[in-house]
Protein backbone atom coordinates (compact mmCIF):
# COMPACT_ATOMS: atom_id res chain seq x y z
CA UNK A 1 0.00 0.00 0.00
CA UNK A 2 1.45 3.16 -0.39
CA UNK A 3 1.49 5.72 1.92
CA UNK A 4 -1.29 7.73 2.74
CA UNK A 5 -1.45 10.93 5.02
CA UNK A 6 -4.95 12.74 4.34
CA UNK A 7 -8.38 11.69 4.20
CA UNK A 8 -8.40 12.32 -0.17
CA UNK A 9 -5.84 9.87 -0.44
CA UNK A 10 -7.30 6.73 1.51
CA UNK A 11 -10.61 7.76 -0.73
CA UNK A 12 -8.69 7.43 -3.70
CA UNK A 13 -7.05 4.69 -1.98
CA UNK A 14 -9.82 3.02 -1.39
CA UNK A 15 -11.27 3.69 -4.84
CA UNK A 16 -8.59 1.92 -6.88
CA UNK A 17 -8.98 -1.13 -4.75
CA UNK A 18 -12.73 -1.67 -5.66
CA UNK A 19 -12.02 -0.14 -9.61
CA UNK A 20 -9.68 -3.21 -9.43
CA UNK A 21 -12.34 -5.75 -8.13
CA UNK A 22 -14.61 -4.65 -10.13
CA UNK A 23 -12.29 -5.37 -12.94
CA UNK A 24 -11.05 -9.10 -11.77
CA UNK A 25 -15.06 -9.56 -11.45
CA UNK A 26 -15.82 -8.64 -14.98
CA UNK A 27 -13.26 -11.83 -15.62
CA UNK A 28 -14.68 -14.38 -13.15
CA UNK A 29 -18.97 -13.62 -13.80
CA UNK A 30 -18.47 -15.24 -17.07
CA UNK A 31 -17.15 -18.40 -15.58
CA UNK A 32 -19.26 -18.51 -13.05
CA UNK A 33 -22.40 -18.57 -15.33
CA UNK A 34 -20.82 -21.42 -17.35
CA UNK A 35 -20.30 -22.89 -13.85
CA UNK A 36 -24.15 -22.19 -12.89
CA UNK A 37 -26.80 -25.41 -13.74
CA UNK A 38 -30.05 -23.13 -12.59
CA UNK A 39 -30.84 -20.86 -15.28
CA UNK A 40 -31.89 -18.47 -13.42
CA UNK A 41 -28.82 -17.98 -11.73
CA UNK A 42 -26.74 -18.27 -14.87
CA UNK A 43 -28.83 -15.50 -16.29
CA UNK A 44 -28.04 -13.21 -12.86
CA UNK A 45 -24.68 -14.02 -13.31
CA UNK A 46 -24.55 -12.21 -16.86
CA UNK A 47 -26.92 -9.75 -16.27
CA UNK A 48 -24.63 -8.81 -13.43
CA UNK A 49 -21.86 -8.74 -15.51
CA UNK A 50 -23.48 -6.04 -17.77
CA UNK A 51 -24.12 -3.98 -14.55
CA UNK A 52 -20.48 -4.19 -13.46
CA UNK A 53 -19.42 -2.81 -16.50
CA UNK A 54 -21.94 0.29 -16.08
CA UNK A 55 -20.04 0.39 -12.59
CA UNK A 56 -17.16 0.49 -13.63
CA UNK A 57 -17.71 3.05 -16.23
CA UNK A 58 -19.52 5.39 -13.03
CA UNK A 59 -15.93 4.98 -11.19
CA UNK A 60 -14.69 6.34 -14.20
CA UNK A 61 -17.08 9.20 -13.89
CA UNK A 62 -16.09 9.92 -10.18
CA UNK A 63 -12.46 9.83 -11.22
CA UNK A 64 -13.29 12.51 -14.07
CA UNK A 65 -15.36 14.36 -12.18
CA UNK A 66 -12.80 14.93 -9.03
CA UNK A 67 -9.83 15.21 -11.54
CA UNK A 68 -7.72 12.52 -9.79
CA UNK A 69 -5.97 10.07 -10.82
CA UNK A 70 -6.19 6.09 -9.51
CA UNK A 71 -3.43 4.08 -8.31
CA UNK A 72 -2.73 0.39 -10.10
CA UNK A 73 -3.31 -1.74 -6.99
CA UNK A 74 -4.13 -5.21 -7.31
CA UNK A 75 -7.57 -5.91 -4.55
CA UNK A 76 -6.72 -8.91 -2.69
CA UNK A 77 -9.47 -9.77 -0.99
CA UNK A 78 -11.36 -9.73 -4.33
CA UNK A 79 -8.36 -12.17 -5.54
CA UNK A 80 -8.94 -14.76 -2.64
CA UNK A 81 -12.95 -14.18 -3.09
CA UNK A 82 -12.48 -15.01 -6.70
CA UNK A 83 -9.95 -17.91 -6.07
CA UNK A 84 -12.79 -19.72 -3.57
CA UNK A 85 -15.17 -19.42 -6.15
CA UNK A 86 -12.37 -21.55 -8.46
CA UNK A 87 -12.00 -24.08 -5.85
CA UNK A 88 -16.31 -24.35 -5.89
CA UNK A 89 -16.29 -24.83 -9.55
CA UNK A 90 -13.50 -27.29 -9.30
CA UNK A 91 -14.33 -29.14 -5.97
CA UNK A 92 -18.49 -29.49 -7.19
CA UNK A 93 -20.47 -31.23 -9.64
CA UNK A 94 -21.99 -29.45 -11.85
CA UNK A 95 -25.55 -29.27 -10.46
CA UNK A 96 -27.51 -27.82 -7.60
CA UNK A 97 -25.42 -28.24 -4.60
CA UNK A 98 -22.85 -26.43 -6.88
CA UNK A 99 -24.81 -23.68 -7.32
CA UNK A 100 -25.81 -23.35 -3.62
CA UNK A 101 -22.37 -22.58 -3.44
CA UNK A 102 -21.73 -20.73 -6.03
CA UNK A 103 -24.76 -18.46 -4.79
CA UNK A 104 -22.91 -18.13 -0.85
CA UNK A 105 -19.44 -16.91 -3.35
CA UNK A 106 -21.27 -14.81 -5.16
CA UNK A 107 -22.88 -13.21 -2.40
CA UNK A 108 -19.53 -12.79 -0.58
CA UNK A 109 -18.49 -10.70 -3.02
CA UNK A 110 -21.47 -8.66 -2.90
CA UNK A 111 -21.05 -8.16 0.45
CA UNK A 112 -17.19 -7.05 0.03
CA UNK A 113 -18.54 -4.39 -2.69
CA UNK A 114 -21.01 -3.32 -0.03
CA UNK A 115 -18.80 -2.57 2.28
CA UNK A 116 -16.24 -0.74 -0.32
CA UNK A 117 -18.86 1.55 -1.71
CA UNK A 118 -21.04 1.99 1.86
CA UNK A 119 -17.43 3.36 3.20
CA UNK A 120 -16.75 5.09 0.09
CA UNK A 121 -20.09 7.44 0.40
CA UNK A 122 -19.37 8.01 3.96
CA UNK A 123 -15.72 9.66 3.02
CA UNK A 124 -16.81 11.64 -0.31
CA UNK A 125 -19.64 13.11 1.79
CA UNK A 126 -17.44 14.20 4.56
CA UNK A 127 -15.05 15.13 1.94
CA UNK A 128 -17.98 17.29 0.42
CA UNK A 129 -17.47 14.90 -2.78
CA UNK A 130 -21.11 14.93 -3.62
CA UNK A 131 -21.22 14.05 -6.86
CA UNK A 132 -18.96 11.38 -6.37
CA UNK A 133 -21.22 10.34 -3.33
CA UNK A 134 -24.21 10.25 -5.70
CA UNK A 135 -23.00 8.16 -8.23
CA UNK A 136 -21.40 5.67 -5.92
CA UNK A 137 -24.84 5.52 -3.84
CA UNK A 138 -26.38 3.96 -7.63
CA UNK A 139 -24.09 1.32 -7.45
CA UNK A 140 -24.48 0.26 -3.84
CA UNK A 141 -28.31 0.01 -4.66
CA UNK A 142 -27.03 -2.00 -7.36
CA UNK A 143 -24.69 -4.51 -5.33
CA UNK A 144 -27.52 -4.88 -2.35
CA UNK A 145 -30.14 -5.33 -4.94
CA UNK A 146 -28.03 -8.19 -6.01
CA UNK A 147 -27.52 -9.64 -3.17
CA UNK A 148 -31.37 -9.70 -2.29
CA UNK A 149 -31.92 -11.24 -5.36
CA UNK A 150 -29.35 -14.17 -4.44
CA UNK A 151 -31.05 -14.86 -1.30
CA UNK A 152 -34.42 -15.37 -2.71
CA UNK A 153 -32.96 -17.55 -5.33
CA UNK A 154 -31.32 -19.51 -2.95
CA UNK A 155 -33.99 -19.53 -0.95
CA UNK A 156 -37.06 -20.50 -3.69
CA UNK A 157 -35.23 -22.58 -5.44
CA UNK A 158 -31.46 -23.59 -5.36
CA UNK A 159 -31.41 -25.25 -1.93
CA UNK A 160 -34.29 -27.20 -2.31
CA UNK A 161 -33.49 -28.14 -5.55
CA UNK A 162 -29.88 -28.99 -3.71
CA UNK A 163 -31.73 -31.41 -1.36
CA UNK A 164 -33.72 -32.99 -4.07
CA UNK A 165 -30.86 -33.73 -5.64
CA UNK A 166 -29.26 -35.58 -2.69
CA UNK A 167 -32.45 -37.39 -1.82
CA UNK A 168 -32.87 -39.03 -5.28
CA UNK A 169 -29.07 -40.17 -5.08
CA UNK A 170 -29.61 -41.73 -1.77
CA UNK A 171 -30.35 -45.69 -2.20
CA UNK A 172 -33.70 -46.84 -1.28
CA UNK A 173 -34.72 -48.13 1.99
CA UNK B 1 -11.84 -27.75 -0.68
CA UNK B 2 -13.15 -31.28 0.15
CA UNK B 3 -15.57 -33.08 -2.15
CA UNK B 4 -19.02 -31.61 -1.50
CA UNK B 5 -22.20 -33.63 -2.85
CA UNK B 6 -24.77 -32.83 -0.34
CA UNK B 7 -26.14 -29.38 0.97
CA UNK B 8 -25.91 -30.67 4.68
CA UNK B 9 -21.73 -30.76 3.47
CA UNK B 10 -22.26 -27.28 2.14
CA UNK B 11 -23.40 -26.18 5.34
CA UNK B 12 -20.69 -27.74 7.15
CA UNK B 13 -17.93 -26.72 4.87
CA UNK B 14 -18.59 -22.85 4.99
CA UNK B 15 -19.55 -23.48 9.42
CA UNK B 16 -15.97 -23.98 8.95
CA UNK B 17 -15.52 -21.53 7.37
CA UNK B 18 -16.27 -18.48 9.73
CA UNK B 19 -14.75 -20.22 12.90
CA UNK B 20 -11.44 -19.96 11.07
CA UNK B 21 -12.87 -16.88 10.24
CA UNK B 22 -13.71 -15.87 13.73
CA UNK B 23 -10.71 -17.39 15.01
CA UNK B 24 -8.56 -15.09 12.89
CA UNK B 25 -10.67 -12.21 14.16
CA UNK B 26 -9.65 -12.88 18.01
CA UNK B 27 -6.09 -12.69 16.79
CA UNK B 28 -6.31 -9.59 15.11
CA UNK B 29 -8.81 -7.40 17.03
CA UNK B 30 -6.45 -6.56 20.21
CA UNK B 31 -3.82 -5.17 17.16
CA UNK B 32 -6.35 -3.14 15.49
CA UNK B 33 -7.06 -1.72 19.15
CA UNK B 34 -4.20 -1.10 19.94
CA UNK B 35 -3.40 0.65 16.62
CA UNK B 36 -6.30 2.97 16.91
CA UNK B 37 -6.06 6.22 18.44
CA UNK B 38 -9.81 7.41 19.06
CA UNK B 39 -10.84 5.81 22.24
CA UNK B 40 -14.26 5.14 20.82
CA UNK B 41 -13.16 3.10 18.31
CA UNK B 42 -10.38 1.10 20.12
CA UNK B 43 -13.11 0.33 22.76
CA UNK B 44 -15.34 -0.37 20.37
CA UNK B 45 -12.70 -3.42 18.85
CA UNK B 46 -12.06 -4.45 22.53
CA UNK B 47 -15.72 -5.02 22.55
CA UNK B 48 -15.84 -6.77 19.74
CA UNK B 49 -13.72 -9.01 20.93
CA UNK B 50 -15.66 -9.97 23.79
CA UNK B 51 -18.58 -10.39 21.32
CA UNK B 52 -16.77 -12.26 19.00
CA UNK B 53 -15.44 -15.27 21.34
CA UNK B 54 -19.44 -15.39 22.15
CA UNK B 55 -20.09 -15.92 18.46
CA UNK B 56 -17.12 -18.77 17.96
CA UNK B 57 -19.22 -20.53 21.12
CA UNK B 58 -22.51 -20.39 19.68
CA UNK B 59 -20.77 -21.88 16.63
CA UNK B 60 -20.09 -24.48 19.40
CA UNK B 61 -23.17 -24.94 20.07
CA UNK B 62 -25.12 -24.92 16.52
CA UNK B 63 -22.39 -27.93 15.95
CA UNK B 64 -22.82 -29.81 19.52
CA UNK B 65 -27.02 -29.49 18.83
CA UNK B 66 -26.43 -30.52 15.28
CA UNK B 67 -24.09 -34.15 16.30
CA UNK B 68 -21.61 -32.67 12.81
CA UNK B 69 -17.86 -32.20 13.00
CA UNK B 70 -16.00 -28.93 11.91
CA UNK B 71 -13.43 -29.46 9.39
CA UNK B 72 -10.21 -27.87 9.86
CA UNK B 73 -9.83 -25.32 7.17
CA UNK B 74 -8.21 -22.07 7.32
CA UNK B 75 -10.48 -18.63 5.50
CA UNK B 76 -8.68 -17.60 2.94
CA UNK B 77 -11.10 -14.63 2.64
CA UNK B 78 -10.24 -13.49 6.36
CA UNK B 79 -6.75 -13.77 5.80
CA UNK B 80 -6.35 -11.63 2.88
CA UNK B 81 -8.69 -8.82 5.37
CA UNK B 82 -6.57 -9.47 7.82
CA UNK B 83 -3.10 -8.75 5.81
CA UNK B 84 -5.34 -5.79 4.30
CA UNK B 85 -5.48 -4.42 8.02
CA UNK B 86 -2.42 -4.96 9.30
CA UNK B 87 -1.06 -3.07 6.01
CA UNK B 88 -3.18 -0.06 7.20
CA UNK B 89 -1.42 -0.12 10.22
CA UNK B 90 2.46 -0.65 8.91
CA UNK B 91 1.98 2.09 6.23
CA UNK B 92 -0.38 5.26 7.83
CA UNK B 93 0.90 6.44 11.20
CA UNK B 94 -1.12 6.28 13.88
CA UNK B 95 -3.84 8.76 13.67
CA UNK B 96 -7.57 9.59 11.87
CA UNK B 97 -6.79 8.79 8.83
CA UNK B 98 -5.74 5.43 9.75
CA UNK B 99 -8.90 5.22 12.16
CA UNK B 100 -10.49 6.33 9.40
CA UNK B 101 -8.61 3.26 6.92
CA UNK B 102 -9.20 0.83 9.75
CA UNK B 103 -12.88 1.51 9.80
CA UNK B 104 -12.69 0.59 6.60
CA UNK B 105 -10.99 -2.66 6.95
CA UNK B 106 -13.48 -3.48 9.88
CA UNK B 107 -16.61 -2.76 7.86
CA UNK B 108 -15.17 -5.51 5.23
CA UNK B 109 -14.65 -8.21 7.77
CA UNK B 110 -17.85 -7.62 9.35
CA UNK B 111 -19.75 -7.97 5.43
CA UNK B 112 -17.66 -10.93 5.10
CA UNK B 113 -19.23 -12.17 8.25
CA UNK B 114 -22.48 -10.76 7.31
CA UNK B 115 -22.89 -12.56 3.67
CA UNK B 116 -21.61 -15.75 5.51
CA UNK B 117 -24.01 -15.81 8.40
CA UNK B 118 -26.51 -14.83 6.47
CA UNK B 119 -25.94 -17.86 3.53
CA UNK B 120 -25.82 -19.95 6.50
CA UNK B 121 -29.27 -19.03 8.15
CA UNK B 122 -30.40 -19.31 4.16
CA UNK B 123 -29.24 -22.44 4.05
CA UNK B 124 -29.74 -24.34 8.23
CA UNK B 125 -33.50 -23.20 6.72
CA UNK B 126 -33.74 -25.42 3.68
CA UNK B 127 -32.43 -28.11 6.02
CA UNK B 128 -34.47 -27.59 8.94
CA UNK B 129 -31.76 -27.02 11.21
CA UNK B 130 -34.27 -24.69 12.95
CA UNK B 131 -32.02 -23.99 16.21
CA UNK B 132 -29.18 -24.02 14.25
CA UNK B 133 -31.03 -21.00 12.45
CA UNK B 134 -31.83 -19.15 15.43
CA UNK B 135 -28.33 -18.67 17.18
CA UNK B 136 -27.01 -18.20 13.94
CA UNK B 137 -29.76 -15.26 13.49
CA UNK B 138 -28.56 -13.98 16.97
CA UNK B 139 -24.75 -13.80 15.40
CA UNK B 140 -25.81 -12.16 12.90
CA UNK B 141 -27.60 -9.18 13.94
CA UNK B 142 -24.41 -8.22 16.08
CA UNK B 143 -22.57 -8.21 12.92
CA UNK B 144 -25.33 -5.82 11.51
CA UNK B 145 -24.93 -3.57 14.57
CA UNK B 146 -21.33 -3.90 14.85
CA UNK B 147 -21.15 -2.26 10.97
CA UNK B 148 -23.97 0.29 12.14
CA UNK B 149 -21.58 1.52 14.83
CA UNK B 150 -18.84 1.81 12.87
CA UNK B 151 -20.81 3.92 10.34
CA UNK B 152 -21.98 6.18 12.65
CA UNK B 153 -18.53 6.76 14.18
CA UNK B 154 -17.11 7.56 10.95
CA UNK B 155 -19.56 9.86 10.00
CA UNK B 156 -19.89 11.49 13.22
CA UNK B 157 -16.29 11.65 14.23
CA UNK B 158 -13.13 9.83 12.53
CA UNK B 159 -13.75 11.51 9.17
CA UNK B 160 -14.04 14.99 10.68
CA UNK B 161 -10.70 14.46 12.57
CA UNK B 162 -8.95 13.66 9.71
CA UNK B 163 -9.81 15.94 7.79
CA UNK B 164 -9.10 18.24 10.33
CA UNK B 165 -5.66 16.79 11.37
CA UNK B 166 -4.71 16.92 7.34
CA UNK B 167 -6.19 20.89 7.27
CA UNK B 168 -3.99 21.74 10.39
CA UNK B 169 -0.30 20.16 8.80
CA UNK B 170 -1.11 22.14 5.25
CA UNK B 171 1.34 25.74 5.93
CA UNK B 172 -0.69 28.80 6.09
CA UNK B 173 -1.60 30.09 3.07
Amino acid sequence: MPKITTLEEAFIHELSDIYSAEKQLTKALPKMARAASNAQLAAGFTQHLEETQGQIERIDQVVESLGIKLKRIKCLAMEGLVAEGGEIIEEIEKGPVRDAMLIVGAQKVEHYEIASYGSLITVANSLGYTEAAELLKETLAEEKATDEKLSQLALSEVNQEAIAANAAMEPAQ
